[in-house]
Formats: C-alpha cells, sequence, structure tokens
C-alpha cells in the first residue's frame, strides 16, 4: 500500500521548507480537515440544486432538469468522464394537491398528500365511512370484505431516534396498510404520516400494492390531521365519520430517466473504482434539499477534496441515481448496465445532512487492518467505530450485486424523519456546520479508500491488478 | 375592600373543623393552585373546538358553528346570561388555495397563501416580472408608476422575540406594502411571511388598501420559499424573474357574525362586572388552536374557578368576540352596542398558550395599592411586575372607549410566531403545562378583581354603588 505518490510528496516537502518548524500534516487529513472549516463546494451543490432546479420528481421534466443541472455543474468543477445514462421506468405523478374532507360528525378539511403508487380517486372523489386501525396488525387481523366501500386509516405513530431504526417499525404502514386495505375492499386508505414532527405536512413516500390486488387511492395525513382524526372518533360517541377524499395521481407509462455519474480519474485505472452514490431525484412537495440533494452535495465535494490530496490511486466515481424514491429504478438500471465492472467499495449519502457518527463496514471481519484504519482516522469528527455489517445504500445494488465491500458512515437522524418525503426538505433545514462535517468524515474516507491498493473486502492483492502502477 | 363575602367563610371554618393542625389557604388561593396542578376545563374547550368544529374564517358558516358551540359549552359548564349577540360585517373568503410559480429562469412552485383582504387574480392568474425590496422603506422609495404591470415582492424578516414586539417591527410588510406596491401601480404583491418559522406555511393575516387604492392580489410566501425567491435574484445574474400568481379571494358583502358572551354573575349586579376577552373565529388554515381558541379556553375556564371559590362580589362575563381577524369587527359591534354599560375592568387572553410572564396594568399609579396586591399573588407563579401600561387586546375597544382599567397578562410570545396564522395552529402546538399556569394565573386575578368593592382605577369607592352588597 502506497498512498504517498509523487505530487504528495512534493507537496509536503514545499510546506516543510517555508515552515520548518512544524510538521506537516498528512495531505488528506490536511484536506479533510480544511473541509471541516471552508469546504464550499457541498453547500454551492445542494444550494443552487434547490434553488435553480427545486423539486425533481422521478421521470418527470424537472427530474431531467435537475440532471443537466448537475452535469454542467460537475463538469465545471473538473469531473472527468461526465455522463447521464439514460433509462426508461414507469411513472407515476402526483396530480392535484390532495384533499381530505370531514363531511360529518364534524366537518373541516385535513391535509393530506397521496402516497407513490396511489390510485386516483377521479376529481369527484370518494366519500365514504372511515374505520380506523390503531396498527397494521390490527388492520391485517380485520375479516375479510369488513372494509368494503369504506376508508381504511391507520394510525400508527413513529418516535424519534438517532439511527433511525423506527423507519423499519412505522414504515409498514405506508408501505402495506394500503395494500392489505384493498385486498379486504377499501375503497381507500389514509395512514398517519410516517414521520416524526406536527407540521401540517404530510409524508408521502412509496406505498405497495401487491400482484392481484387492484391499486386504491392511497393518502398521508399530517400528524396533527391524524390526530385530529383520532381525536374525533373519541368525541363522535360511535356517530360515523364520514370522510370526502379527493386524490388525482396519474400512472405516465415508461418515460425517461437517467443515471448521472463523474470520475476523479485515478493513478491506475485497472484497479476497481470506489464508487459514492446518492439520488438526485426527490418527491414533489419538497425541494429535495435532505432527500437527497444534501447527500449529492457531501459525496461530490468529498470527491473534489479527495483528489485535492493528490491523485488518488483508484479513480472515485460518484452516482447521483435518477427515479430512487418510486422505486430504486436507478440503482437497478445501473447494475444491470455495469454489474461485469468491479465496483471496489460502494458508499451512500441519503440521510439528510446532519453529522456523522459512527461507521460501520461489511470487511470488519476479512480486512481489520484496513476497518481499524478508518476508525482511527474519523475520530478525531467524533465517530465512533459501529458493530453493525455495512449494508449501504438504496442506491448501491451494483456493490450488493456484486457481493462487494460497503461501507456505512451513519449520520445523526434525530430530526431526518421530521422532513423526509415533505413540503419542509427544503434548504433551510440544512445546517452548514454539520454538513461541512460530513464532507471531512468522507473526504477522509474516500481518500483511505481510493489509495488503498489492495482488495479492500480481503486487504489481499488483488490477482488481476498489476503489481506497480501505471500512469 | 372586603374580599371574604359570607359562602367563602364558611367554606373556610369547614376546612378548618377537618384538618385544624393545617392553616388552609384562602379559597381564591387554593382554586388557583388546583388550577395549576389539575385544571380540565380550559383542555377540554380548546380540545373539542378544535376537534368538533377547526377552522372559524370570519363571518363564514364554520364560525356561526364555533359560535353553537361556545355557546353550548358555555351552558353546559354553568354559564349564565349566554348569548350570541349577532352583528353584520364585511365577509372575505380565501377561495382555491394561492399558487405561485415561477416561470424562469429556474420553473419551480412556491408556497404561498392570499393575506386577508386581497384581491382575485381570476383562476387564470397573473404573469409578470417580480421587484424585490427588501424592506417597505425600500418599496415606499420606489418612483411612482415604476412597478406599473410587477409583482412586488417584500423581504424583510422577523426576528424571535419573547414579548412580541417585533409583530410592530416586521408586520407593516403585511398589514401597507400591498397598499403601497398598488398605488405605485403593481400588479401584484407578494411578501415574505410575518413569522419566525421555517415551514412551507405562508402566515395570512389582514392587509389594508387606504382609501382611493384599488385593491390588487397580495399573497404571503412561506419563509422557506421567500429565502428561495431571494436566492434566486442572487442567482439570475440580472435576468428577470417571471412569478405566475393564482390567488382567487371573494368578497360576499355583509354576512352575520357575532359575540358570544356568558357570565358568573356576582353577588352586587350594581357594581360593574370584570370582562375577559378573547376572540372566537380564525384565519382558515389552521384550527385555531392558539389562535385564539386558547385564550377562549383560559378566560372561560379561569371565570369557572373564581366561581369555585365562592360567588363573587362582581360579575365575570366572558366576551368570545368574533370576527377579530379580519377587523376587529366584533370588538366594534360590542363596544356600539354597549358602550352605555360601565365596565369594571378589561383583560384578554390572545397570544397563545405559553406561560405568562410578566403583569402590567393601567392603574399602577392611580391604584398602587391593587396592583401591588395582584403583583404579589401572582408571584409565586413566577409571574413578575411589568413597567408597562396595559393597552389591552384586541377585543376590548369598550373598555378603551370608556377609558377603564386594563390588565395585561403578557404571555410568552417566544414561539408565537411560529404559529401565527399558518395552518400549523392547531392543538398539538399547546402544552398542557403551559395552559394550566394562564389557567391559575388568570384564576388568581380575576378572582382579586372581581371581589375588589372599590374603583379599579381609583382605589375608592364607586359613588353609585351601594355602600353593603346585596344578593
Amino acid at each position: 500500500m502506497n498512498r504517498v505518490i509523487p505530487a504528495l510528496a512534493a507537496l509536503s516537502l514545499a510546506a516543510t521548507t517555508q515552515a520548518e518548524t512544524v510538521a506537516p500534516l498528512p495531505p488528506l487529513e490536511r484536506v479533510a480537515d480544511n473541509a471541516l472549516e471552508g469546504d464550499k463546494n457541498a453547500w454551492d451543490f445542494v444550494e443552487g440544486i434547490t434553488t435553480e432546479v427545486g423539486q425533481r420528481q422521478a421521470g418527470t421534466e424537472a427530474e431531467a432538469r435537475g440532471r443537466a443541472w448537475a452535469v454542467a455543474w460537475l463538469k465545471a468543477k473538473g469531473f472527468k468522464n461526465v455522463a447521464d445514462e439514460p433509462f426508461m421506468m414507469p411513472t407515476w405523478i402526483p396530480g392535484e394537491p390532495g384533499r381530505a374532507e370531514i363531511v360529518s360528525p364534524f366537518p373541516q378539511s385535513l391535509a393530506v398528500a397521496p402516497l407513490g403508487d396511489s390510485a386516483s380517486t377521479g376529481p369527484e372523489g370518494i366519500t365514504a365511512e372511515v374505520v380506523m386501525f390503531k396498527s397494521v396488525a390490527e388492520l391485517q387481523a380485520a375479516p375479510e370484505g369488513s372494509l368494503k366501500g369504506k376508508i381504511a386509516f391507520v394510525s400508527n405513530a413513529m418516535t424519534r431516534t438517532q439511527d433511525g431504526s423506527q423507519y423499519g417499525f412505522a414504515g409498514p404502514t405506508r408501505w402495506v396498510a394500503s395494500g392489505i386495505a384493498a385486498s379486504k375492499g377499501a375503497a381507500a386508505t389514509v395512514i398517519k404520516s410516517v414521520g416524526t414532527d406536527l407540521h401540517r405536512n404530510p409524508h408521502t413516500g412509496g406505498t405497495d400494492f401487491p400482484e392481484g390486488v387492484t391499486p386504491t387511492p392511497a393518502g398521508a395525513l399530517s400528524n396533527p390531521d391524524a390526530a385530529n382524526l383520532e381525536r374525533m372518533f373519541q368525541r363522535a360517541g360511535g356517530k360515523p365519520i364520514t370522510m370526502k377524499l379527493v386524490l388525482t395521481p396519474q400512472n405516465l407509462g415508461q418515460t425517461q430517466s437517467g443515471n448521472v455519474v463523474g470520475e476523479i480519474v485515478g493513478f491506475n485505472r485497472s484497479l476497481p473504482p470506489v464508487l459514492l452514490a446518492c439520488h438526485l431525484d426527490s418527491w414533489w412537495m419538497g425541494t429535495g434539499a435532505v432527500d437527497d440533494g444534501a447527500g449529492c452535495a457531501i459525496i461530490a465535494a468529498a470527491a473534489l477534496n479527495a483528489g485535492k490530496a493528490g491523485q488518488p490511486l483508484r479513480t472515485i466515481r460518484v452516482l447521483f441515481a435518477g427515479a430512487e424514491e418510486t422505486g430504486l429504478w436507478g440503482s437497478a438500471a445501473y447494475s444491470k448496465a455495469h454489474l461485469s465492472e468491479p465496483i471496489a467499495v460502494g458508499l451512500e449519502s441519503d440521510f439528510g445532512a446532519d453529522r456523522i457518527w459512527r461507521f460501520d463496514s461489511n470487511f470488519r471481519e476479512t480486512n481489520p487492518a484496513l476497518h481499524k484504519k478508518i476508525a482511527a482516522a474519523v475520530a478525531r469528527f467524533g465517530v465512533s467505530a459501529g458493530s453493525d455489517v455495512a449494508g449501504g445504500g438504496a442506491d448501491l445494488n451494483i456493490v450488493r450485486d456484486q457481493k462487494g465491500a460497503l461501507v456505512d458512515l451513519q449520520q445523526d437522524g434525530t430530526r431526518y424523519f421530521d422532513l423526509h418525503h415533505t413540503p419542509d426538505d427544503t434548504l433551510d433545514k440544512i445546517d452548514p456546520v454539520q454538513l461541512r462535517q460530513n464532507v471531512a468524515v468522507w473526504t477522509q474516507v474516500v481518500g483511505i479508500l481510493a489509495n488503498e491498493g489492495m482488495s479492500i473486502q480481503t486487504g489481499t492483492p488483488i490477482p488481476s491488478a498489476p503489481a506497480i502502477a501505471g500512469q
């Protein structure tokens, strides 16, 4: 492993000459430290795309404008081999803003948004009695056909967690409740938002109708509105609660999306690249700042920084995936197109812009030396080594399909689900100080990985790679 | 001054008999202390009206349902002389949800809501270039006619304050900017919301077009959207920014609103009553929880509590004013109808539900003994005596018109302008602990005032009142 390449050695020498009494930091560490205080690229990216493009719903012209914007940005910053690799995918759009009105006994409107893959009620809407379930399990226990013509309401709530693990607990309310309700004859489903805030902003996101179940209209109520509906059940004294629901999404059939890629070209192109992923699409309501403009900003800034420490041994490739939100279409397309091209290691940033607090890999047992080296290098940024086996983000299908090496840089998700998939996902939610901490940690980790000559998974020589690196 | 009336003395005696070793608190203090821990009436009111009625836009059937609900609640709780005193007022309604779209150079939609008294763009909207002003003063300095056919955007921001004093600094952006812009030929005006939060919830509220200025469409952008528009100006490189604005409010002409009143009848009906005010109407977007369901909840609960300490000397009257938000119509109507009937003292609760931290009156110099007595009595709830001259709330026109006594119980407004006039004004924003502190302080103050036999303004005997109280 030879991380100090000629250009870096020269830089170190120059620094030593200028200030002989202070030992210079190794270049990568210095670049990472500088990022912590002064990185401007990440903010420029996420400010730019949220201001000049805004929402980037998958498969639409807005997502296409987002790709064009990102391609131009990557080229302007000096990335090489920048491309927009197109693919086709089934496109769903939300239609007019959703409306939910309690018709009786307590007439008032509730804030609602359609879930991805929801069917349309038509502009005239559906008016039906609401049946409340406290959980998916309770809904599952409802007799077949018992929901015929009714609107199912699932009121399961999400609790705030730092590691985001409650997404697994609360997420099924969105992922499967509408399919279960539809299979029992429900005319439509509304859920309490899968989110931790108390604003009148519904949390959208994909829902799923299993094979053989005809999709129905499905929407998320904001948490204050869902709480209001629960109180109505307490106060109605058994009287039926009737809701008018208007959701008008449309399926557009196959449209084009794309994966944007760019590279900091490595010293040894025969070595598999380091792949940094994020996704460029967003749901339509916010401007895709924390989900996932920030992720693309972080990985791009880190790749640029790693390059500033001298040309890396391996190529660093950024993958701004398309159409993640509506079904991981970009991740699947990228893996399909490039499965035969080995990736050295994959990392994804897709959990907002708050600080990184934990590092995990899936090579802790197979390459403990490298795992420990990374852990030691990020400790100064307040990042501890975890014991989870890294699983990689949604856009790293290619690495999982190749059974390759993965690193997870776990961000603080305490407030992530306040914003996730809501209109409130806007630039002002990003703390520039924490964003820069992300860039610093990523710079450090990416720099180590991109200058690792051995197999990242095993720490052993790579059979097919030449023993000595060539330009 | 004789605050201990026969019923109270009897109650004290009974308590002493049961627990002779512990001196009982005076009844009023005990009732106030109990409210701090256990008041349920205030929560029941605000939960009930926000759940069973929801928004109560002035002059609409929703406000009428709110009045009917409040009348029923007051009667059920034992208030006497409960009435809904009707009046006519000009009614403005918001129409369809507002839409603002940047057409070029950065196409995306922005969250907007019409301001009260905004004109309509018609359903087809207005498309025009946006001209940005950083303040009302900057707008005022624009040459006459310079805004012809353009959309004026005023980006002045509001800072968070505990006493709400920044409303006076930032409020003019909403109150007068659209009138000034219209007088200079603007086709429409959009403002940065007068609010301190960063959610995609525009803050509505009344705007004003002076005599002779034809009203134009006027809307508030949410703060994140206003910030986005400001960044667009920075990034557009001088290119014009074009917006399509669709606001469809309507003026319905004269419709009926009403003032709901109810009384805890005093021992001596010849003495002027203590008037506790709030307003029952709300803007259409939220459910009127903090503005001002909470205020009505607090004053009603306090009146009931003051009654629990034995029949007060003076009548305690609650006034749930109608149509405050759209022009203080209820306050004006109440003063017009009852100006000849003296009020002893007026207090209003209309600043949310967070804790009371300061007490002010307008009789500190004319009746220092009573002022000091109140200050001493509320100190145990963490309320200090201020040096401001109380001005009373918006619904106390009658007291100001009578040049009468006023008390202000100043609430903590730190987060009030996060919620004010937004969709986020919902029950979940009310902290039950702080709500009860309000009830406790109000109970204490109202109990003292309602048992004060002398003039509240001067501390001298009231010439027209009989010397001895009669049942």
